[in-house]
């Protein structure tokens, strides 16, 4: 049943929905209810901003939570703007408190104040204590919602107690032992409870070398410790170890997913929470901005090469190969930053081993200028006939390769240093250093060589 | 204890490591074998090449396959290749399945065959099993590791059935009801199991709504399923439905990763598997051959400019502009690119939406191209007092942007179709695009302009 729906095309559906054919659209609609949200979520994150709002429509309130639950953050604010907060209240009923949190985190204060306030009085508590932490950080990630039990009760007591439970929340792998003032002690995995003698307590059998998750460590590093470690689910601790809830996989799966977006994103200057299927009105700003940063840099550069007109009038050949010395730079440099913002991404960089990646990108970059140096050389000579101008533009090749790898390699270590995002502002900065430099070495020497 | 290691400078820790003090090798030895595996495998991964292969000869034999599993194949390669049939067989001894028939899958066949034939025959079976499905399948993702039920007991029953079991597998968080002839039924979520009525039926209680994975599913797929679904493991079927094995979501967290890093690096022609600490002579080859295809595109720009010397020679100023067309292209180029990439690699865009996403590139593609060469004509104008230079760089602009949006939409769309990486060959492909059409354009009209 689920297949059918996301197997019409979208035009298909698209049409069939504006046909205002209601009998057709009840059936559209039954389908769409019957799909896991999920899958209702990534239907309207893979459709046309029209289609999304009548599908969103067709949405049944009582899985509304949950379907925007899986939405991406552009796609909840849009929806949750034309909700007022009666019907937050409603959707939100039921939902795990991350999930509310992530949602009250988007709407204007005013609205959220009213939210909370619809609430009982134990809900609003545990609501704001998830809200009182930052959003990338464990305490924004963590569901107060975990069972914890004693260490010195018997596993025997320890069935019958959840069996007086009607349910055990989801991604629950481990109870959580704290004492009486609620501190973590330890876990016990479900796994060690059902193979467990019954009248072993928890004291002996609960493991105890897993450190909780301070409440303020960044949700990249919780991140880190799960794919690590292989945990399903962690015990969240404030300074006092006092437990304030748990993380669960599928949440750190998430941050793993935006995190892996954000970098690959943000090389081509756009924001990780960007919607494939913007309408042209959101998408253009940002890109409109990211193209004006790179031409003031285009120009930076064509500045440059305006220094050198008298020596290009004289030699024209120089016009037609100096963007070759300009993009290898550009080339070779973005590989080195690759590796760098990834090595920096996955935690493998320090200050004990950058010098040695630095020397080898170094090395690899000389070894490149002086290889691809020769057979630019050769190349330019056979084609132009001039050795002269083939000298140059290996030299220059060999100068912009090797400072493409000391920027490439240097740059995101400084800027992650002081705090840049060196995905994002890296190569914007280094193409216009390996562009400058390109044009300066090579039309430099020219200059040089040819007024001799 | 564990942090003590990893926060010792990696350069302190390799003098450390040369000093060849027995007394502080043994210390550091030590510690390093109380480390979890996986924090051993990243200290390695972050280490230099030389060091890495000290830290490894002091990775006790016991945690030495449970470290290699959580290396890169880069690595887990590098150090295999050092050891012989009988050392790999003892290290694989207690190892899951699935890792090692990962650790199988990097040695020569004649190697893998011995370490089989020294299995007992179950074990081997077992392993010969995953082997003989593709490491980016359901099948190679999968481990044997599972425990089934039948419907017909109750959960007494089972409760009994798994305390005689000393250890339940880890990621465990449902049993897997199968029938007589070993084809899968159902799920009983531990969950379920301890809140259930002891004398209540497994098929009463069990839940049937979950599909199996087929075991030749893309890993990828298998991925986008885990994540919509919120699954901590799944059941693995053949065609006809005959229980496999299970996939856990700590692999398929490794899947997700290695998918991200592979989009990423392979915008920059790298290779995901890419070692960061890789010697200089496994990293110059790969990297020397991305230059050398990214030289064959400049030297094809070059010839375009080639064709317009003597209109060069006569406005100079051309040659200071041109860049500025060219990396305009390439910019707004890539931007559509990486929204196109990442919206195939997340499963978003089909042949119903791709239309529209062409469209909203375009008119973005146009507004920008407007409102940029209106910038960049009147900043040309006030440079070089020219109106007709003005003219000129303000449609080939229009131009090489529209080129850009249009290429940045559809080549990714096609190469996918074809099979061929958009991620690797779609940045090379677009900017010789840019490049071509910015130089063609600019230079063509400037020649057609400046003959009148």
């Amino acid at each position: 049943m689920s297949s059918k729906l996301t197997s019409i095309a979208h035009d298909k559906l698209e049409s069939l929905l504006n046909s205002r054919d209601s009998a057709r659209i009840a059936d559209v609609s039954s389908m769409l209810n019957d799909m896991p949200p999920a899958d209702v979520a990534h239907l309207i994150e893979s459709s046309t901003p029209k289609l999304r709002h009548i599908l969103w429509q067709l949405v049944d309130t009582e899985i509304e939570g949950e379907v925007i639950g899986e939405l991406s953050e552009e796609l909840q604010s849009l929806f949750l703007a034309e909700m007022d907060a009666a019907e937050v209240a409603v959707m939100t009923e039921g939902m795990a408190d991350d999930d509310i949190a992530d949602i009250l985190q988007q709407l204007p204060g005013a609205v959220t104040q009213e939210v909370l306030a619809s609430m009982d009085q134990q809900d609003r508590a545990r609501i704001e204590r998830v809200l009182t932490y930052s959003e990338d950080t464990a305490g924004g990630l963590m569901t107060t919602d975990a069972i914890t039990i004693r260490a010195r009760v018997t596993m025997d007591v320890v069935l019958r107690y959840l069996r007086r439970h009607s349910e055990i929340p989801s991604m629950t792998d481990s109870l959580i032992v704290v004492n009486s003032q609620d501190q973590y002690i330890g876990l016990l995995p479900l796994r060690t409870l059902l193979v467990s003698d019954p009248s072993a307590s928890v004291r002996e059998m609960m493991i105890t070398d897993i450190d909780p998750i301070p409440a303020n460590m960044p949700d990249t590093e919780v991140a880190r410790l799960f794919e690590r470690n292989d945990w399903v689910s962690a015990p969240v601790v404030d300074e006092n170890r006092k437990l304030l809830g748990r993380i669960t996989i599928d949440d750190v799966v998430d941050v793993i997913r935006e995190d892996a977006d954000h970098s690959f994103m943000s090389m081509a200057g756009l924001d990780e929470e960007q919607d494939t299927f913007a309408p042209i009105l959101r998408t253009t700003p940002r890109r409109a901005l990211w193209l004006g940063i790179n031409l003031l840099t285009a120009f930076v550069a064509a500045s440059v090469i305006n220094l050198f007109q008298e020596t290009i009038e004289k030699v024209v050949a120089l016009a037609v190969l100096m963007p070759i010395v300009a993009s290898m730079g550009g080339i070779a440099g973005t590989q080195t930053l690759t590796v760098l913002v990834r090595g920096i991404a996955v935690g493998q960089i320090s200050r004990s081993n950058q010098g040695w990646l630095i020397n080898r990108e170094l090395a690899v970059g000389m070894i490149n200028g002086f290889l691809w140096a020769a057979v630019v050389g050769v190349a330019a000579s056979l084609w132009f006939n001039d050795w002269t101008l083939s000298l140059v533009i290996a030299i220059a090749l060999i100068i912009n390769l090797i400072t493409a790898a000391l920027t490439g390699a240097t740059l995101p270590l400084f800027l992650n240093r002081i705090g840049i995002d060196p995905a994002l502002a890296g190569g914007v900065i280094l193409t216009t250093v390996t562009d400058v430099v390109g044009f300066l070495s090579f039309l430099g020497l020219a200059t040089l060589f040819y007024a001799r």
